[in-house]
Order: C-alpha cells, then structure tokens, then sequence
C-alpha cells in the first residue's frame, strides 16, 4: 500500500498530521507493506530563498491581522503540537522558500528511497519549527540533509543546480489536477483522500478502508452460470 | 483491464461462455483496453493422451446415465451453442487429455502474447466442438497450432518435453485457492468474479463495473482537517 502526502516544510499542520499518522501506522497490523512518499507543495512560491523576515509579521501583514492577533493563533498552533510531542518555536520561524528543500526530498526518494526521503523529511520540519532554522538557506539545507544521511556532494551539486525542479513542478501540477488546495493531503492508492491533519483514529479507518479495498475477496457479478465441472457440465 | 478466464478446451460452456462474453466486449466502449488471458483448468486429468472412445459414452457410463438421456441433453446444449453461431458436432467428440493443449496455450501467451493465446483458444475449441478432432492427439495439437501462427518446431519441442507443464498446475492451484470448482470462471482484474457462461448483458454488466472501480475518483474519507493553503494555517 503506498501512501502520497502532499505537504510543505513550513506547513505546522504537515507536521502536526505527519505525527497522528504515524500514529496510526503504529497501531496498523500490516504497517511493514505501507510506503509512504511526500509530494512538494509549496503555501508561498514568491517567499524569498533567504528569510528575512519573521513568519509572524509576514502573516499579520498579509492577511491584516495584528501581530497580537497572529500570536494567540500561533499560541494554540504551539500547544496543539506539544500534544504531539513537537516543541514548536513558531515565534522565530523566518519566512522563507521551500524549492530547495522540496528539491533534495526528491533526491533524497531517487537516491535513498521512500524510508530516506522520510527521514529528510522529518529533519526539515524539525529544523524549521523546532529549532527554528532557515530551511531555505543552503548551509541549513546541506547541514540537515547530510545529517539525514545524503552524500554531501551530491546535495551540493543539486543546489547550485535546477536538478529535480521539474519533480517538484509535476507534484505540484498533480495537486493542481487533484483539486488539491491546502497541505496536508494525503492520498491513499490512488484512490482515498484524507484532508488536513485530521486526528489518529481518522488515519487508522483510512489505512484500514484501502488495505481491504488492495485486497478484495472476489466479488461475485454473476454465479451459477452455465458450468462444466468434474461432475459433468449443468444443462 | 485484464480478464482472466479459467476455461478448458473439452468445456462446451466455455466455447458458448467465450462467445457471450465477446459480445458483451464488442459492444463495451474500452474494449481496446481489455487484455483477456486464459488459465489452464483440466475438467478430467485422469483421461487418456490419445481419446479412445466418445465422449458420450465416457459421460453416460461416469455418471450411471443412459446414452439416450445424454443424448438429449447434448442436443439441448448444441441448440443452445447454434444461437451462438457455433456448430457443436457433440456426439462425435472423444474423450481425451488437454494438459498439452493447456501447455501450447501457455506457450502461445509466453511467446505470442495474449492475443496470440486467445486465437490458439479458439482454433482448439473450434477443432474439439466443430470438427470433432483429439486435442489430445499431438498431431492434431501440432497442426492447430500451426494454423494459429506458432511455430512448429517451438510447438515440437515443448510437446515432447514438459515445458510449461508448470505453469498449468500454478493456474489449477490458483483455481484451488479462489475456490473454482467448475469452468468457464471470469476474474476481472483479479477482484470481480463471473461464474459459467453467463447472457452476454451481465458480461456487458461486469465489464462496466470492473471499469468504473479500475478508474476510481478520489474516495473522500476526512475532509476539512486542520490544513495550510495560500490563505494561511487554519486553527
């Protein structure tokens, strides 16, 4: 069963959503045939590659909100994470561009596969809403992704690339055909849709709904039909 | 879309089955995306290499019946296979073995492919129903064959040797293992099931069905999570 997520790096419900699934992939009996793979999306394309400034004033500013406003959301945004185990420091995270990072996340599937893409991918969200890192920087990018086990080099040689910027395009025009317009989307199959970080018990019903429908009993069109068997052929 | 179809080539309904089934295909919008593969299913193992005696007395005596009752019952199926437009010359038809004709058959999809699988499927059937010929009978096999475009020698080789013998007990165990007890048995992309020979409109209906599930919209199963778009992080 492979499970696609489309998600941002700066997306605090990506990573809220990333936790209440793995959750219930935990307590999923056939989690061993379960792949998960991330698709790019990125919330703001025009964000600068370098943060300048703090994610919080940008919000305000843009949807006319007081920064006092912004904070008491972030404030709740920051408790609902710590139920999940996630020290948010959504106070200090910089606005900035995720091409990059969606960049060496597809690296990081070509080279290392879905379980190292996973990895990279959780040291992304980690250094941005943790430790509040500027996950468009390229020191930032290169430090977390050798640490999530790429060969430096290679991650190097991506940066100063275009490399995978056409990967990224093709995920964002699938979000686009999928009618896709927040993150996280998870897609299951091909053919069940769970929006949004919605709670563990959710994810638990979707993995169990796809899991029955990947391995049908035969359903019956039509029985008792003309037949030939050892017995004879039925008239 | 695949259709697998456990069939034998001794198996009047099949033949019929076979018929109705195309019909339902001719009329089905996305015929040319239907493969069809047949799988190997022996209705009598234990009968002779070379046939002996006719199939009718074979069946009568099997089954403590008078030649006359089987007689009858044989003309009621060669009525029903002439409104197919199949000329069944049941009574001159001997009993005989098809596990070489089941070996040619995977030869046929190995090599040919499935389209050259289906035209050998019908020239044995044709040979065993309307020309009353031994399928067992390795020149028969050889000249059938021949005449649906394998190549003699290939056809030589594995009728002297047990290639592909293999292959037929995978099909008569997966037989086992979804419970088919008599043929024609349609598996329609390993999840819809069509037991014996079937009125072409419930094919047409099945058709249909495996279609639509084969090419699913998204199954919403959580909408409205707590997600991130262009517009901000939703709380």
């Amino acid at each position: 069963m492979r499970i696609e997520i489309w998600s941002d790096v700066v997306c605090p419900w990506c990573y809220v959503g990333k936790r209440r699934l793995e959750t219930a992939l935990a307590g999923f009996e056939h989690r061993d045939e379960v792949e998960v793979v991330y698709r790019s999306f990125e919330l703001d394309p025009s964000a600068p590659r370098h943060g300048h400034e703090l994610s919080t004033s940008v919000i305000a500013q843009k949807y006319g909100r007081s920064e006092d406003e912004m904070r008491d959301m972030q404030q709740q945004l920051v408790d609902l994470a710590a139920q999940e185990g996630l020290a948010f420091r959504l106070f200090e995270t910089v606005h900035t561009n995720t091409v990059d990072a969606h960049r060496l996340l597809h690296l990081a599937l070509d080279e290392g596969g879905a379980a190292q893409q996973r990895e990279l991918k959780e040291a992304l969200l980690s250094a941005y809403f943790e430790w509040a890192e500027d996950v468009g920087d390229h020191a930032v990018l290169r430090a977390v992704a050798v640490s999530a086990g790429l060969d430096g080099e290679r991650v190097d040689a991506v940066l100063a690339s275009e490399e995978y910027g056409d990967a990224v395009g093709r995920d964002i025009h699938r979000a686009r055909t999928l009618g896709i317009g927040g993150v996280p989307f998870f897609v299951l199959d091909g053919k069940y849709a769970v929006s949004g970080a919605q709670p563990a018990a959710l994810f638990g019903q979707a993995l169990e709904q796809a899991w029955a429908a990947a391995h049908p009993q035969l359903d019956v069109i039509g029985s008792g039909g003309e037949a030939c068997g050892p017995d004879g052929c039925a008239i």
